[in-house]
């Protein structure tokens, strides 16, 4: 029987090459021969953990969770605009991290759509985003920084053009770069205040 | 040798088959096996039509596009910002064929984003459509109704906006009845136009 610390060194190793070749090749990728590749191990071994493709795949969407829960996340800055602004940020591609970050979860969906278990884990996720985000919006209706008619509409815009500017990012990196990523963002939260 | 007939008629058979596979499981779903049965054909016959995966995922996404290129549109309203606002509801998830759409649009991003020829087709195809809203978006400069400082921003938000709306109305079609998604759209463009 192994050593609890050899079981979580494993465990790490083991989330890392499931990150790397999701990074890389997305859920599409995502077999025990290509993790087993990544971390130099036997498939037999990762069978050991991964008795299915399902159980495989549910533990990816753990470790994107994870390391989502983990990522460093910017400075709280004055409340309303400025600390929805920091959130938003904290979800655009602009670093090679969150680029890996963000195709992760781009791959995700997928999967996610295609089985109702998975679906409802996103739809609870990205309700719970937007929860996070109300309590700026909501500071900055107060500081009469954006308008008091439909908060909840507001983080619903906000959450949407962020998610969809990912996407276009991810897709054309060079029309995106992180300057033009941040110059939209900060025109589009100009547009909502007035 | 079968006749022409025969031959369109078969296309058309697949192509269906193709279609409701990726619309109720996604690309990750989407096996010789699977579109087989949704035909109630034999796979060996499927195999003469796709030697390989990666045949049949080319294969899919040229069913999308022509789809896509067929589906019917909204009449041109004024030219301005009305056009962009049919335009952009055009894409929004407000019909079941139009999730069904949106669904397998959004399933092909895993898979576009790990091939190289894949991604840059998608990409193609978003700096098309957003080729396709700029008319507008300039019109509605001409006219005053948007704000002449940055039209390919305007644009480039505009479909980010769209986009992460159509990904969030997937997961959570109880928050996004249509009517709420025109509403969300509707505020969307109002705010633009300041």
């Amino acid at each position: 029987m192994p050593a609890r610390g050899d079981h979580d060194a494993r465990r790490r190793d083991v989330s890392a090459a499931v990150w790397r070749v999701l990074a890389d090749r997305g859920f599409g990728g995502l077999t025990l021969r290509a993790v087993a590749a990544a971390m130099d191990a036997s498939t037999g071994l990762l069978t050991h953990y991964f008795p299915s493709k399902k159980a495989l795949v549910a533990y990816a969407l753990d470790v994107a969770d994870e390391r989502t829960a983990n990522r460093p996340l910017r400075d709280a800055p004055a409340p309303g605009l400025p600390a929805l602004r920091a959130a938003l940020l904290d979800v655009l591609p602009l670093t090679p991290d969150a680029v890996d970050m963000n195709r992760v979860w781009v791959g995700s969906w997928d999967g996610s759509l295609a089985d109702p278990q998975l679906r409802d884990r996103q739809r609870v996720r990205y309700a719970k985003w937007r929860d996070r985000l109300r309590p700026h919006v909501e500071a900055a209706v107060r500081l009469g920084e954006l308008p008091g008619t439909d908060p909840d509409g507001l983080v619903a815009t906000a959450a949407a053009f962020t998610h969809g500017l990912v996407v276009h990012a991810l897709f054309d990196p060079d029309a995106y770069p992180p300057n033009r990523q941040i110059e939209l963002l900060d025109a589009f939260l100009t547009s909502l205040s007035h």
